[in-house]
């Protein structure tokens, strides 16, 4: 009971003036509450250039590196680390991030835990940006997570084994290389095969002269007529293709949906899927969808898009850009309950700045830290 | 620094064994982490008959008590609180309720947290049974609600302010005892009128003899052709009334689905929404729906059934049952997104066992607890 009462007084003393609340566990422990308090939530943020170790190619473009976001997140001493990831096509650069993210007032929050008014005041501000909203969603959740002392994984109930294997992504190339590459892969169960570039079939047949694990394929609306693309699916099936990612134009419903009726392989809608509000649209045209943090604006809305697609029955996969295992590490928070999870994002960088989510054995791996499970280098 | 170390030593004593891990916060405040131990989770049970202030008549019967169970689940010294209410017509009872909870087997779980794992077991251990599984959903809530030290309107990331106004139930009665409880109701600026009993003229025009609050109907699926339904329903809307709640019976999706397309009014779906699975197949047949634990199986699944129903945009009502305080607690931490509440459960009973929700000038105000927010009486 006297150490009960010195750890009683000794937290109150510093408690006061830093949003907290004690209270005491039926054991005698000490459990913090934050509370509002005068000080709103500090937000910075700084530009960072990803470097890929690998040129990469998909149907529409190669690059050599990703522009990203990388924010803080301050409250009372603790801070939330956040990205957004823009890769080019997707319209998002330092330069538009720097002005959304200049745009905002987080100090008007004094309360962290107020997400739903705090993210949907983000998400008002400007139209598009969702990376750049992603990066404040993911600050904000490591905070909060830190603030609970839990991951996000255990916050939402989910049980950490039950994590995917990852896919790991071979982008379009030349055979060799290809072969190459997959060859480098052998530490992965599942790889994840860039097509539509008009060498499908060859890229599947480098792949398979060296590995037997199965594959999905992302054609990233690479192809262009639906009975061509049913046909290229059969003979997929046949080389152990499980999904097919993206197989038409994203503005074309109702060749996606043939497709997806006659097809023997699940199809997933990835370039066509963004918000919460285009999953119902794509009920019916699709098997599934691909939810990325920085298409979805974060995990807020990650969390009801991928609950939402289980309730449909709707396959999901839990994917990624280029990123840091700062993003990498917060979509794995829901990385549980997905049916597939592609976040190797991480792995496709040579100058990562954190420590989180690790792939062992090909299997996403949650790490034991709060909030999205990061630490800086 | 002292004071810090004598905290840290005084708390890694105490937690040997009780399945906490401490961390410090940055300015030196200890954060508990909970942990899966050797002990499993600790479920109780009792029966508990609940008696109603009034005779409580729906279009379909009349009664004078309501059984419910009350569940505890214990873990390393905390207890979490639940409750089952079992109104008769939905055929749960004392009898069914002690044989589902008698059938788990909840010691087999050494960690709250894994929510999603534990109670997809409840789940599947028997069909139906919702009230006695909610019993126990809520109850665990409540137990990691208090572990995580946050009431679940927090943990959500919602704000306490945002609360609607909750209705009071008005059941169908001859027209003096109507003008009574209306007069009764005075402290509530919206009232639920049970109508669909053949006098629901006579109902409304005593009520508005009263009072000039907003109004809401509850059919109950009282009526039978759908022609007469929708000049009711303009009769209605003329007396002030926002909205109409399962106007037909609940396996007529049409008239229904056209009473939705042409009523000046929006129309709730109840008894045929139980399971966030129905919700896709109401979508068009009702303009929202009417969420209960109860009918869901806990918090859990209402949580999932609220954020879809709004990406849906589906208007949303949080119901209850007669319940304690404990139950009408428990929705209650939903309540800051729904468009409307019926928390009024817990002030239809006489012998209530909790404090937690309370109605403040009509409308439903959180208590500061963790968890679902209450506390034993």
């Amino acid at each position: 009971m006297k150490t009960n009462r010195r750890i009683f007084l000794g937290t109150t003393t510093l408690a006061a003036g830093a949003g907290i609340l004690s209270s005491f566990s039926p054991d005698g422990n000490i459990l913090p509450r934050y509370r509002p308090m005068g000080n709103g939530l500090k937000l910075t943020f700084r530009p960072y250039e990803l470097q890929l170790r690998h040129v990469f190619t998909i149907a529409s473009n190669s690059r050599t590196t990703t522009a990203v976001m990388l924010t803080e997140l301050e409250w009372e001493g603790f801070t939330g680390y956040g990205e957004g990831s823009m890769p080019p096509y997707l319209g998002e650069s330092h330069q538009t991030a720097t002005k959304f993210l200049s745009a905002l007032n987080l100090s008007q929050f004094k309360d962290p835990f107020r997400m739903e008014e705090i993210l949907n005041y983000v998400d008002a501000v400007l139209p598009g940006n969702c990376a750049a909203k992603a990066s404040v969603d993911i600050a904000l959740h490591d905070l909060v997570g830190k603030l609970l002392n839990q991951s996000w994984y255990r916050i939402w109930g989910y049980s950490a084994e039950n994590t995917p294997l990852t896919t790991f992504t071979i982008g379009i190339d030349k055979s060799a290389e290809v072969i190459a590459k997959t060859k480098e892969a052998a530490a992965f169960k599942i790889l994840k095969i860039k097509i539509g570039g008009g060498n499908d079939e060859e890229m599947i047949k480098s792949v398979r002269s060296v590995t037997n694990v199965p594959l999905c394929v992302d054609v990233n609306q690479g192809w262009k007529d639906r009975q061509e693309a049913l046909d290229k699916i059969h003979w997929l099936k046949e080389q152990g293709v499980v999904f097919v990612e993206q197989p038409m134009d994203k503005t074309n419903f109702e060749d996606n949906a043939w497709l997806t009726q006659h097809s023997p392989l699940p199809t997933i809608g990835d370039e066509a899927m963004q918000r919460v509000s285009d999953l119902e649209k794509l009920h019916g045209v699709y098997s599934g969808i691909n939810c990325k943090l920085m298409k979805c604006t974060g995990m807020r809305e990650a969390h009801k898009i991928i609950e939402m697609a289980r309730s449909l029955k709707m396959k999901t996969l839990m994917g990624c850009m280029t990123e840091t295992s700062c993003g990498t590490s917060a979509a794995a928070q829901l990385s549980p309950i997905v049916d597939w999870a592609d976040l190797d994002g991480n792995l496709l960088i040579s100058n990562d700045l954190f420590e989180g989510m690790k792939v062992v054995d090909g299997k996403v791996t949650l790490s034991d830290l709060p909030g999205i499970g990061i630490r800086p280098k």
